[in-house]
């Protein structure tokens, strides 16, 4: 049986073989029979999926904020964690090439291929089956989805605030990094146009950037006059 | 009944008065009640039917085509037809300066009213349901569905290439317009950089201006050596 502990990871074990198959092949060992037309599909799959669980689940949140939410959980990133927890990888079909590349660890090829065996799996079982796989991988993943967990890219924010109102983009810089290596801290300064807006700390500088961006928005909110 | 006719057209009579409501209630209407959230559902909604429609009608497209041809089939002035069709203007509620400024004939609003719909079907009928319905309605309206009618959008092509080469859009140029009103015939001429590529004629200035735009895309491959 093709990838016979996938299918048990799942719950699911699939009648068409060739299905399966074709949902774990990159493109580099067959151009003309791969997963790409599956993930096509199980992209929009995924999407009707995490779309309807997050207006279940806030059923006050408004579009926008929905839109926000399910961005936030269907991207490469997201399929990538979801592809490892299944340890697809161990499954795929690549060219020896991109096997010496670490194709099996990379998040394109496996998101790719998490989306690409959704989509078989709704071919062959319909959307409800489809959806009940995905949710419980997605619930086990995000035990906790929460608007505050999902948003929480201050940085993003900040540069969409400063884009429109400065032209710019605002500048990290990083003002030192102290303590041994298993406990370093990172101070870094937010700056536009030069102008210092907020310092912050953190373990790692993407957290010390988030917790500056973070503050800068609360300060320039005020300035700027923003709701 | 609320909408009486419009539930027959759609060959659905809902259940919960209630959610057909808020599929047709504008923003303006209300800020509370409105369909904003069911769109956001009906746009995943729509995606899918659509996108496993294009998957099943042509079996061997690539990935990138069948992604052209949601794309022509999902938008805003798709969703706006089948609206249409469906007589959706009619039964929306809208604000009072909304309807003044024509709110019912709105492709925005309509198409988003739409989507709306769908997502309302799909929440009280299921994913079946919802795709009889919306592929019924879709073939209707597109009873021959080709990669070539489709994609047949030579403006955008046109302005890719030139953007990509000259680092400029194209300009048409209307030339004359002549006949009577029922009648008229339209010339343009397409320019890059000053530089006349091509000369069309159409019953409207958009359909000089596509047959102009594929004109001046087959010039241009040959000049510039492209496939």
């Amino acid at each position: 049986m093709v990838a016979e502990e996938l299918q048990k990871s799942l719950g699911y074990q699939f009648k068409d073989e060739k299905l399966i198959t074709e949902a774990l092949t990159h493109r580099s060992y067959s151009k003309e029979f791969n997963n790409e037309r599956l993930e096509y599909l199980g992209d929009a799959v995924l999407d009707l999926i995490v779309g309807e669980y997050l207006y279940n689940l806030f059923p006050k949140a408004e579009e926008g904020i929905l839109s926000k939410l399910r961005a936030a959980l269907v991207n490469e990133e997201s399929f990538d964690k979801l592809a490892k927890r299944l340890n697809l990888g161990k499954y795929l079909f690549l060219s020896p090439a991109e096997e010496n590349n670490k194709g099996r660890e990379k998040p394109s090829i496996l998101s790719s291929a998490f989306e690409a065996l959704i989509g078989a799996l709704y071919l062959e079982s319909g959307f409800d089956k489809a959806k009940e796989i995905a949710l419980k991988l997605l619930k086990e993943e995000y035990p906790k989805i929460t608007p505050e967990e999902l948003l929480k890219d201050y940085k993003t924010t900040l540069q969409e605030i400063t884009q429109a109102h400065f032209g710019v983009v605002p500048e990290y810089r990083l003002l030192s990094a102290t303590g041994p290596d298993h406990k370093k801290e990172f101070e870094i300064g937010v700056f536009i146009n030069d102008r210092e807006y907020a310092r912050a700390k953190g373990r790692s500088k993407k957290a010390a950037q988030q917790e500056g961006a973070r503050l800068t928005i609360e300060k320039l909110k005020k300035e700027l006059n923003l709701k």
